[in-house]
């Protein structure tokens, strides 16, 4: 498995994609609707939000999946279609009738995904201009997969997407996506929203079971304030153009959960990487734990914990607050059995600090915390970023 | 009942009080130790922190409560004698050692409670000579109170007393307290301690049961960020010195539980209010749940949103991250049957924004949202300060 520089949802073949500007982001001149359509039918499977007040795509999609009969996503930014009613369903199936007008196929193959300001109907009059217009330039060119990386932003600074490329057997395939995140953005904005696309082919119940596991160990492991948004949304199509074949007996399956586990953990660092006001990445990996969901327990505390982010962001190698969090975890601990390393550092153990300083591990753009809990054989990592006086400042300068 | 102006631990009959400054507290001037005496034998109880990494004196207090034989409570700030190991538990037994003697009791008489840095033995030779000249100073005056309360203090910018006055039969009694908060303050201090008396008399193990219900009531329906520190402690006596008496038939008891709910709800809020760079205090009640353990998991989501907490500090009516919160509180919903009021203005019902205007109930020092849910009879209330850019300049800025 090698990972493709530069590469994106055009290194995936039979993927085709379009972007247009239609003025529903309205803070910046980005393209703001994007279409990623498969040639012929694709096999499709998502993972998303478990927010009650899920937007209307989001219950689009969820009703559909998973499928092995996916011919398109569209999606936009600027506008979440959340908590938006009766219309905001009847919008969804809408936009998912004019794109597959527009392909030539049926609605319910085409699913959607939406970001933005929530509680505000979809523009469906600028929308439809800006499908037209997405669809009317499909390609498979470097450019459109940059545009199409734009098109879902809001206030990330920054595009995020990857690709690797694999063999199974003798037959090389690809896996790439995209996303954006990242902190549920001012005012009332739904956050991320992340596409991948695979050109080896994967049954869909298949391809069901390869994405929930493969998001929670990447986009579930990751936070930027504990904040689940409405409208978060992992969508995998798998439209088997380049003629490798995950089979019914599972063969070329570990090549794809290696390659999907890459390209969503590498989407979901970026996430966390352009978190609002993010400065740096905690990466907390919590070892010798009952059991794995134990370990997740006692590592989420602590990248959760406000005031390790606070000591993270002030380079403040502070075992204190790290040893707290695990003690609030409600992770059965014994305190004299629990170790903290802060990089290669030990800085507590024996339910005492070992006076070592590990200062000099905080001031780099990665920060890694390791917690020994002595119990069992069970461990986790969980990342984030720090918190900052920019994320203050971003989340209540905003006035609606 | 009746509140009493500046009151304090001072005007419950049979407690008297010292303090003293003996150089823990690097940070003030002011006094560090302080004692709290019962002329007689006192009913105790208490709540500790549910850390894993309890404090030496949580370890001595629950070991010895609830017990009917109390005789004083020794307090010191700066210092919290967390994660000392075995050390900080025989530090413990000497100073409860010490202050037995001084009181001519025995040491498990003496309760203790610390906060401050974490990961540092006491420094013993310093907080004897304080032991010492509080135990000299006794005194029942306001003057010593205020500065009993102010030797618990670490990071505060004030102290927090109060007490009432109410009636059991015919007879009068108080109950007063002390507390000292707020945030799990840089670094690795050790938070809120509080103290409480009465002069009521209270049979040790019912006193367990009202202290246990008060505190749930109110130290555990604040929050400031969420941290649950090592040292958490609520320590009540009664003295019995007044008359009044809550019987084995359980006379009296239901103006002795109000008068304590009132005590330490007013501790609590002070707390919240003097939290780590808080402006404003939240108050979400939530309603209409199908039990108060789901009214007080919808309430504490909102009130731990980063995003909610910032948005108050901004003055911003942001509906949308209150609703986004329920949503993954965890708490079945249906989300056209939640409403939202920002004071007494509905912002948010029939799963649509009604497109009313709250920045006017944003802007004062309190700000009240309320949460229906729509599902049965529970109701709770969580209250929380704003988040703000001090908060992480307090809390990112300090190096160990």
């Amino acid at each position: 498995m090698e990972p493709i520089p530069d590469g994106g949802l055009h290194c995936v073949a039979g993927i085709r994609l379009g972007a247009a500007r239609c003025g529903i982001k309205t803070q910046s001149q980005q393209p703001d609707v994007a279409l990623v359509v498969s040639k012929g039918p694709a096999s499709a499977a998502g993972v998303f939000t478990r927010n009650a007040f899920a937007a209307a795509p989001v219950l689009w999609c969820r009703a559909l999946l998973p499928t092995d009969n996916a011919r398109a996503v569209v999606l936009n930014a600027g506008n979440a279609n959340a908590c938006t009613g009766p219309r905001g369903e009847q919008d969804v199936r809408d936009c998912a009738g004019l794109v597959a007008e527009l392909l030539a196929c049926e609605r319910e193959q085409v699913l959607a995904a939406s970001t933005g300001i929530i509680g505000h109907p979809l523009p469906m009059e600028k929308l439809t201009g800006g499908i037209r217009e997405a669809a009317g330039g499909l390609a498979t060119t470097p450019d459109a997969a940059r545009r199409t990386e734009l098109a879902i932003l809001t206030t990330d600074t920054r595009p995020k997407a990857c690709a690797v490329r694999s063999m199974m057997g003798g037959a090389a395939f690809h896996v790439a996506g995209m996303a954006k995140g990242a902190g549920m953005i001012a005012p009332h904005m739904a956050t991320m929203l992340c596409v991948v696309a695979t050109d080896a082919a994967v049954p869909a119940e298949l391809l069901a079971g390869q994405v929930a596991e493969a998001a929670d160990l990447t986009f579930n492991r990751v936070t930027v304030d504990g904040d689940t948004s409405t409208n978060d949304s992992v969508i995998v199509l798998a439209t088997g153009a380049c003629g490798a074949e995950v089979g019914g007996d599972e063969a070329g399956l570990p090549a794809f959960r290696a390659a999907l586990q890459m390209v969503l953990a590498d989407l979901a660092r970026r996430v966390v990487r352009d978190g609002e006001g993010a400065t740096k990445l905690l990466t907390v990996h919590a070892r010798g734990a009952a059991d794995n969901v134990a370990a997740e327990k006692a590592a989420r505390a602590v990248a959760e914990s406000q005031l390790v982010k606070c000591a993270v962001y002030g380079g403040d190698p502070n075992w204190g607050r790290i040893v707290c969090a695990v003690g609030y975890s409600g992770v059965p601990v014994r305190p004299g059995d629990v170790s903290v390393d802060i990089g290669p550092v030990r800085v507590f153990c024996d339910g005492q600090p070992t006076g070592r300083d590990a200062a000099a591990q905080m001031r780099g753009p990665d920060v890694k915390v390791t917690i020994g809990l002595g119990t069992g054989p069970g461990e986790a990592t969980v990342q984030t970023c720090d918190l900052t006086e920019e994320y203050v400042r971003i989340n209540a300068e905003y006035h609606t």
